[in-house]
């Protein structure tokens, strides 16, 4: 596929905008062609109005006709073969194995949506039948479904350059919504951004969807919030760093018409580790560790940042355990130069607090943005006691807490501000011993996992990928699996309807077979 | 009931501040006895603790527990008898039959959410088992449900001292998630308040329900922004004006955790009229309309506040019917003098305007915060090319528009902004004729009416009481019905958990015989 550099306004290439970027090969640091042109303000405006018309005709569209749709992304994706797969490790560096795996996981998840379509309960069709003679007055016929919210601005990120990227989870379920989506490329793989880019429009012309369903702009942050402030938009997902995910939340919450911002930003992920599993399984422990922090080299949000291990007679020959297999990993390169520079400059001040040590490095990695694994470790008491913040370090990092017994190990999780997750190993059958500190995490983060480490994010119906702040801006939602599509609608109640009015969800017949609630009971 | 004029702090009654204020008799103008203090920084501070601490065990209370309590609450609300109803009646000048018809969906508000949470179906359990055999990675076992989010403040409103008011809708879907309640009372009834503070607060003690689960504090604008940020908050229920509902959203955003913010600020609740309708129900509609302007003093967020008619020879008798029943409509008193003074600024405004003309008056009404309804009227042409906006006029007023045709009533609602509602009058044999409009209207409200006025909004599952900006804040709600339950929950996901661990709602022989989705499959 030949690379052009342009922006997607709808079905039309567009190149107004000056050649501003190349995508850098963060192996080598060489400059791959070809230019990428910024979008103009102009270019931006069209997205959105097309994505506005787009929006009259996109949101009637059935659950089997956008299914389909999705189905075609997914067909197209496929198609790109090795072009893709090529491209996409050249920008980001990232092992052909890993990308083909994050391929499957895009197809899959577009999949998932189509079949979360085509079966149409999703929509939580409500009805409230008529009591013409009730007293003191008549109950009218009353019923509610949810419905697309409008216009979605996508915000990629750098780390999963496919399934949380142009065709990643955020643009999936506001497709799937019934919602057009501009996306806002990321910078650091724009050429793969393209060839996605080409796939989900090649698939709406081939679906008849409306021109204006998807959009594609590239640029830095200047277009980002150009994007953010345009009316047409309705709602904001994106995945990426704290600081850029305020920006763009304080920007969406001073716009005239406020919109909801759906930001994934991150979070340290600490995982407790009882004596009794240190006791029973700490091979089995000190390998999946140290593999769930080096993962990807460390760029995943779920990477465990903290580990909180119980003093005792195991946990000596533990930290040996890690160390020893920490030492022996290779470093590897960063996405980017810039995401190197922040792992470097982060490593360095944590080394410079007082509080904080050097456990022990992974192997030096000498490409253009290679960073060395670091192992560091803190003592509880700074934690709890000198006001320390934990915050996230993105990359091949963890640090270590020795927590004295369990009641310390509950003191740290009460000072824990809000993750995507938290971890928890110990023996299942001792489990219930713990049930405090369950009960404290539970009111950290949004999944908590017993006896796994936190990486590998399953895309199924139960995945709750979100959590409270800072770790998303919003913590009654989902980015990964099908309840994320709920970030992209809202619920719209009809009124005394004449039947042919209704839409298909809410007819009495149930022509779709959907499950709905009639007068609060479930039944088809 | 011998009112005190005290904070209710948790369990504890607090009178630590300056006797600050009086109730205002509307009617008269006489103020009312007691003195009721002013919430200080620190009985403020201190409730927020004592919220904090008890959603550590109200968070984990069944549903049968949860509704034992909200049943307990309405028997109490109950119990306060006549003398409720006077002091609600001398407070806000509401006629005493009006005041017992709200305290009947009250009390029927709180057996709804009694229900749900007694089915309990509404936590949305979701379970995807785990594959042990899945390659290339196992599956493992996640489930998932809602949580509840934390302590909630409620600003109650001045138009439903009951229904929206401490015990309101806000109040309860709170408690029903599991979210302890700090109100704001409404300073113009706080004695109204008082009462059924104590209600809750018996009901808490008799329920054994943590102290702290509820508080109350009362004062004005200084003591809402406290509680707005305070750090225990989680989420904040609002229903009153724009530039209240603004002023919280705007401090919630610039919080070091912003809180989700659902204001309910309302709306203009446009009604189309088709010249069909004009033709064979010009009576029925004539008096519906002038009624729905009317109701309440026209103190409702449903309140009819335009009027579009299709022109045509109908439309003349039409305007002379409404005129000579409207003309009739006496006045009424206005909940406060507050809202007098700005329903007279607004209607002077309005008369000001050159586009604005007054079809009629009703009647002039002589207590204290007596006004006189008021119908204006302005050219379609004046909206659609003078960039004139039509904003809420809090009270018994409306303006009609003349549309010229069906085409231009279009051009309208594509103008309009978010409203809670929008109403529709033609004959339901042709009014698939109107199927463009229809789909203007449901992009901008959350509930469409068809052959109905808005006012009566009913507690039901499939009720919708929001819509897109500026109606609320987050169009993804609603304020009334049983899924305002979810403005205060959050998913929450159970990675691998052994099963004594499992909350009831996910434990593999479902004993609390909900409906859930089993590997995104509906059934119990």
């Amino acid at each position: 596929m030949n690379l052009q550099g342009n922006q997607y306004i709808g079905f039309s290439p567009s190149g107004a905008g000056k050649q501003a970027f190349q995508a850098i090969n963060p192996v080598n640091g060489e400059k791959l062609v070809p230019f990428f042109k910024e979008a103009t303000d102009e270019e931006i405006a069209l997205a959105g109005e097309k994505a506005s018309n787009a929006f009259q005709q996109y949101r009637l569209t059935s659950g089997a006709e956008k299914a389909h749709f999705l189905t075609l992304i997914a067909e197209h994706i496929e198609k790109l073969g090795d072009d893709l797969l090529q491209r996409c490790h050249l920008e980001t560096g990232l092992p052909l194995a890993r990308i083909t795996g994050e391929r499957g996981r895009t197809v899959g998840q577009l999949k998932l949506f189509a079949a979360l379509l085509k079966e149409g309960s999703w929509v939580n069709a409500s009805i409230d039948l008529a009591q013409s003679d009730r007293q003191p007055l008549p109950k009218p016929d009353i019923r509610s479904m949810q419905t697309a919210l409008g216009p979605v601005a996508v915000f990629g990120a750098s780390n999963f350059p496919l399934a949380f990227s142009v065709a990643g989870g955020d643009t999936v379920s506001a497709l799937a919504a019934g919602c057009p989506v501009i996306v806002k490329a990321h910078p650091a793989h724009p050429g793969t951004c393209e060839m996605i880019g080409m796939a989900i429009i090649n698939a709406a012309r081939e679906a008849n969807m409306p021109d204006g369903v998807f959009s594609m702009v590239h640029g830095g942050p200047a277009v980002g919030m150009t994007l953010v402030n345009l009316s047409d938009i309705k709602a904001i997902g994106f995945t990426g760093s704290h600081a850029a995910g305020m920006a763009i939340f304080n920007a969406a919450m001073k716009r005239v018409e406020p919109i909801p911002v759906y930001a994934e930003m991150g979070s340290v992920n600490p995982v407790f580790v009882f004596s009794e599993a240190l006791e029973h399984h700490a091979d089995r422990l000190a390998d999946g560790f140290v593999q769930a922090v080096n993962l990807g080299v460390g760029q995943f949000c779920t990477n465990p940042g903290v580990l909180i291990i119980e003093e005792g007679e195991n946990c000596s020959p533990f930290m040996e355990k890690i160390k020893a297999i920490f030492n022996q990993t290779p470093g590897g390169s960063m996405l980017t130069e810039g995401i190197k520079n922040q792992f470097d400059k982060a490593i360095e001040a944590a080394k410079a607090e007082a509080d904080i040590e050097v456990v022990t490095l992974g192997q030096v990695a000498t490409t253009f943005t290679g960073v060395t694994p670091t192992l560091l470790t803190v003592k509880a008491e700074a934690v709890l006691h000198s006001n320390f913040q934990i915050e996230e370090i993105f990359g091949p990092s963890s640090i270590i807490i020795v927590a004295k017994d369990v009641s310390q190990m509950e003191a740290l999780a009460h000072f824990f501000s809000g993750h995507l997750t938290a971890s928890l190993f110990g023996l299942n059958a001792g489990m219930s011993a713990h049930v405090r500190l369950v009960n404290v995490l539970t009111q950290k983060v949004g999944r908590l996992i017993i006896d796994g480490f936190p990486t590998g994010v399953e895309v199924c119906h139960s995945m709750v990928h979100g959590g409270p702040f800072p770790s998303t801006t919003f913590a009654g939602s989902t980015s990964v699996g099908t309840s994320a599509i709920y970030r992209f609608t809202r619920p719209l109640c009809f009124q005394g309807f004449p039947h042919n009015l209704l839409p298909d969800e809410l007819k009495d017949d149930n022509p779709l077979g959907i499950m709905r609630k009639i007068d609060g009971k479930y039944g088809a």
